[in-house]
């Protein structure tokens, strides 16, 4: 793995345009947590905005409520298992970083930390919306910083050769699908 | 193409849960219109319910607002230009359907109609949240019918054979990538 390279914020979008399946990185008071989120979507082009699903009774609610930011992961198809144990644990059992044996790096912008081995990170501050969190459990956040793997990722394009090293896209009951091929309409 | 045949609504979700392009279908008032839109994803189960990005400067935005209801279709890579086509022009400019020659189907609960050719179809009836579509053109809706191709997807499941008959995720200027190989974790 490449260290992050930072990505131009008008460029962030591109990170989650295809519909990948993240990672949900928070921290706060001395504690953090990872869950996977395939229910995350681009909302806006400039400033960048994502929404995000997170369940009121995970832990990673608290830790977003408490900090106000968490960071959208993208992992790569050799992090497959890890995103299904990550979501299916609580981090309230269990350590997962410790348990899943997840190294982290630290986001440029906010506490919660970028995970390695990641193809691309969304570093957001939530714009707080009460009624949305609320009823729908729906975050929006601005995307702050972004940065992605350059061996996949360099001037606003995904460019995949590795299968193991490309973007993955959740189904359901532990399958996905790997990104497939590109092409031009 | 096989003739729609009903998903049970616990099971919607799963058209949309991998992240493909989608077109967003409306009609109100005798006019109708066709959007695509890669910023669609689902927000809840039972009943199931999605969010979807509609700009406010779009004719969708109008018939949306004016009927109450959308249909959200997932197109095959056979109609990836379609796609391209329904995203580079105004329907008020242009009546889609007839030059791009889009074949509908009238949809089981609203009135707007089911797009010929797509793989899946998420009939929905919006949610009213001001304060989201008028911020951050934000629509939540309520999936009230949901149909599929049933040589793709059936038992809720995506099963695709024929590489055009493959659901697609929009990357940027033209660019897709097709869903790729299924996998287990």
């Amino acid at each position: 793995m490449s260290p992050p390279t930072p990505v131009p914020l008008d460029k962030a979008y591109l990170l989650l345009n295809h519909g990948p399946v993240t990672l949900v990185s928070s921290a706060a008071g001395g504690r953090r947590n990872v869950m996977a989120a395939s229910w995350a979507m681009p909302l806006d082009f400039a400033p960048p905005k994502v929404a995000v699903v997170i369940d009121k009774n995970t832990l990673t609610r608290e830790l977003v409520e408490a900090s106000g930011e968490f960071v959208v992961n993208i992992p790569s198809r050799a992090l497959a298992q890890t995103v299904l144990a990550a979501g299916s644990s609580s981090g309230r059992d269990v350590d997962k970083f410790a348990a899943l044996g997840i190294e982290t790096a630290a986001a440029a912008e906010v506490g919660a930390p970028l995970l390695s081995g990641c193809l691309g990170w969304l570093e957001c501050r939530v714009i707080t919306e009460p009624e949305n969190q609320r009823r729908y459990d729906l975050f929006i956040a601005e995307v702050v910083a972004a940065s992605a793997d350059p061996a996949v990722f360099s001037d606003g394009r995904w460019h995949f050769a590795d299968d193991l090293q490309r973007t993955i896209h959740y189904r359901a009951g532990g399958h996905f699908f790997a990104t497939g091929e590109s092409f031009e309409a």
